[in-house]
């Protein structure tokens, strides 16, 4: 009906995607299909996110960080629930501005995180969009059988932990839309945290021998703690003060008048990409065993209670939240 | 950024999408991904197109038959590889032209296709953009270990067939476009076609005992054919004459001066998401009767030979294509 596409659906399978395909189960992407043996003894996990220019990404971002962010979001998500990903399925919409230097250019990308995260290509589609260009992304890992981790299972009294820091990806949207100050090398690693999140999936396996409940950081920390607690049936209480922030983080939080308004900002921001989870309390001490020889930063930030939603305190007191995240629709 | 959810991502996963899961699998769409359980004996066989609006489907095109295509061209790969599906994850942009009844509308023909198919939605995304929307899906099935049909395999003698009719896709697409002039039945037969395809799933299992290559029309039945014959190095040679067409297709015929042209615009539209495939000359006879036994029609249309690409003949002479599809971009 419309859309044109000039860099061709069948070259750009064949010269860009084809080389990134898993040697037996992608069928080389010329197949219409995957083909993936069972493997017994672990389920196969899945998850699938979109992302729309304007919306998660900026016009302005390389193509190649944008699809690294929509692997990397997508794998966040099964490292969360102690899945070990192994592959992708990928739909590309792209918009007109999506020429073939621009589709090597994402393609580029999602070369370097295969090799970083050990996942192949195993198939999907390629078209053209009229209008911004959007991609969305299917991740496949394994479990070993019946350990996926949930979002329910957290228990009153149950300590509650946060991976690496947060508030950078909320931080780094800002910075490149130039509405904070900072010094050039803190503003381009917020930057570089927006458009490329590094989600710890090495961590997986301590999720999955030790979290009660779990998920990913992407709407916000209060909003996701919000769902963890809804999924499990319990309450959450954290304490402001100790949300981790990186150094980039703590620099711009050095620099604001109102500490409150400014850690309300970060843990209702998202993109985030972190862990939440929540451990029995005896297992604090092999968690943060696991945490430190796998030199993951993890930060105890309150505790399951007996109740309901989640209750952020800063020097004592309550704090309530108008948004307590981002939705993205 | 932008791009503001009225109806809400939230709402419209849990009173919309949620109904639609797996009732174990899906973990009712509120925990970030889908966990399946290994099937022993059997491959996971996956597939994932996407469909953009003004593309792939027409502004005014109601979005249950939008949501109904979507998910029916998936299922079409899938049958034309011999597998059976069960289940799907759905990624949503929706435009602003999607509010609530929108959605319920797509949800509609979703529940109805799920019934029809015996399919269950799994997982997936729901965002908005500020362009047209698009939508992308992962179909999965299952076919008993190794024995997921290819578009290689076939050998120079084997017959090639194809199931169903031929051009009511395209003609579906010009009736709604007022190209065509038909009496108001077909073409609303036409049109129907267009924007809810039948893919002859249930003849999955006959292209998997049967079939030494397969895929499904959706390109034109040139390309397909020519794709098939590339995968398997062989060529194929067909008669144009004997390309099958609907009550529908036949009227429209009928009405044409230059019979030729009008077969050769059959063959390239596309959109007919019927299955292309090749038998054993051994096994022609147990074909035919296991196709009048499920009642799904099929056509010989020639045969592969030794040799490259496709050779369509009219009236015993061979006829050349400017151009043999529809590229998506």
């Amino acid at each position: 009906m419309s859309a044109l596409d000039v860099a061709g659906e069948f070259e750009t399978i064949r010269r860009l995607l084809a080389p990134l395909a898993h040697p037996e189960w992608g069928r080389g992407l010329v197949d219409d299909v995957a083909v993936l043996p069972a493997r017994p003894g672990y389920d196969l996990v899945l998850t699938k996110d979109a992302i729309v220019e304007g919306v998660h990404f900026l016009p302005a971002d390389p193509l190649d960080t944008v699809a690294r962010k929509l692997l990397r979001v997508n794998l966040s998500d099964l490292a969360s629930k102690g899945a070990e990903p192994f592959g992708y399925l990928l739909a590309c919409c792209w918009s007109e501005r999506c020429g073939w230097p621009e589709r090597m250019s994402f393609v580029d990308g999602l070369r370097a995180d295969q090799k970083a995260y050990g996942v192949w290509l195993l198939g999907g589609d390629t078209v053209v969009t009229p209008g911004p260009a959007s991609f969305s992304l299917t991740a496949l890992g394994w479990s070993p059988k019946g350990r996926t981790v949930s979002r329910a299972g957290a228990q009153p009294g149950d300590p509650v932990f946060v991976t690496g820091s947060i508030g950078d990806g909320w931080l780094g949207l800002q910075a490149l839309q130039d509405r904070i100050s900072l010094d050039p090398e803190r503003l381009g690693a917020l930057a570089d945290h927006f458009r490329t999140p590094v989600p710890p999936v090495g961590f997986a396996p301590v999720v999955r021998d030790l979290a009660t409940a779990a998920l990913d950081v992407s709407d916000g920390l209060i909003a996701d703690l919000g769902h963890l607690a809804a999924a499990s049936g319990v309450g959450i209480e954290i304490d402001l003060e100790r949300v981790p922030l990186s150094a980039a983080g703590a620099a711009w939080f050095e620099g604001r008048v109102d500490p409150q308004a400014a850690l309300e900002q970060l843990v209702t921001g998202g993109d985030d990409y972190e862990i939440a989870f929540t451990v029995a309390a005896r297992d604090e001490a092999a968690l943060r065993r696991e945490a430190e020889r796998r030199h993951v930063r993890v930060t105890r930030l309150g505790r399951a209670v007996a109740g309901a939603g989640v209750t952020a305190r800063f020097a004592g007191k309550a704090v309530s939240f108008v948004r307590t995240g981002f939705t993205h629709g």
